[in-house]
């Protein structure tokens, strides 16, 4: 009996990696996110071009997360919620490297606005980028911890940074009419909010996959999951 | 020795229904772009209500994509080729399910622009949504056919849908300093081209997908791949 629970415990250890690894990665993502604001709060283009070089390191992380996952997949051979939680990491890690393109896409719109005087205080940006950052943490939070109560709050949670995001646009439209100078800027921002709510959209999807991941069920796209039942 | 044959024939026919099932999904993601198009050249919010209707489908042929990919992985324990491919297929379902969330938002500004006169004539619109969907549809077939010649092929051809992009942003800008009344309408326009330009990203990370999944090689990331050989 000595070797079983000696390879058992390399196979939680290559669990327990697996979770740092995605973790890592979510760490890494939101720091983007949190730094492409502050760059566009402090007009740093120097921060800006920071957050687009970082992208590198978030995709190669993205290829470290897949070979870990396919090696336990091929040499593992998991089933129930292990095979479920290791599948939920390979693709949430998807959703992980498109949020890092959304924070270098900002990056990219802050370097441009920073080559233009300043156009006004950006009172809803920050704090949608803020509620945005809160609940991608959670929802990796809720993942490590194999939390689906904690993922299942977070599922409407995006409704409000929809609201916010449909605030910034009615504003920057005010602008763009107010006066043609205010036309090419707002248009930045309006793609900098667009990105925010597409990461809202990235975390509210990692929030569903914890869902399935815990207990099983795959509560995405919503009233699909009865039918799903009946044919599992 | 009966068994074994039997065992493998109900193996490769389940293969055979996971390409059939991801080419079905791809096939009604492709439709929808081209519908979503066609409802801006034909001003049909009908259509385009169509369109959004239509990604209820969509989401339920991911579920049923994720259910089969994941019965696989606990029953046959796949290794080598068919690991990856089942893997590779629940991860391009994924960028699927996303591209379907994009012809949906094209459809809801059609429906926004319907509400207003004509702007003027979309040249490079459809131009783009073709291009789109072309790279799209040979990702796809990539794929089945494991062809990772065809596949290395598409990688850099969104650079030319990327200036497609570019030439019609700077054609809106000018529509918009022109006259403040194009403003609300432009910016709608830009965000089809925005949502056509996440698409050709899609096919790209597709198309990268199916390299990785017939030789085994992660060439996602460029210049990472030869760290990620050396970790073997």
């Amino acid at each position: 009996m000595q070797p079983r629970p000696h390879t058992d415990r390399e196979y939680e250890g290559e669990l327990l990696r697996l979770r740092e690894q995605i973790l890592l990665m979510g760490a890494e993502v939101e720091a983007m996110i949190a730094e492409s604001i502050r760059s566009l709060l402090e007009r740093s283009s120097d921060m800006a071009r920071a957050v687009i070089a970082r992208d590198e390191r978030v995709d190669r992380l993205e290829l470290q997360n897949d070979a870990l996952c396919l090696s336990l997949l091929a040499r593992r051979q998991p089933v129930a919620s292990d095979l479920r939680f290791i599948t939920t990491v390979l693709r949430i890690a998807r959703d992980l490297e498109r949020v890092g393109d959304q924070a270098v896409n900002i990056a990219e719109r802050v370097i441009e606005l920073n080559a233009e005087p300043p156009l006004k205080a950006y009172v809803d940006l920050p704090h949608m980028a803020g509620e945005t950052q809160a609940m991608l943490r959670e929802a990796l939070d809720a993942l490590v911890s194999s939390d689906d109560i904690r993922a299942k709050g977070l599922i409407n949670r995006d409704d409000h940074i929809d609201a916010l995001y449909d605030r910034v646009n009615r504003v920057l439209l005010t602008y763009m009419m107010e006066d043609p100078k205010n036309i090419f800027r707002a248009t930045r921002l309006q793609s900098i909010a667009h990105n925010l709510e597409r990461i809202s959209d990235h975390a509210t999807n990692i929030a569903e996959m914890v869902v399935f991941y815990v207990n099983g069920t795959d509560i995405r796209h919503g009233r699909m999951q009865d039918e799903q039942n009946e044919q599992g």
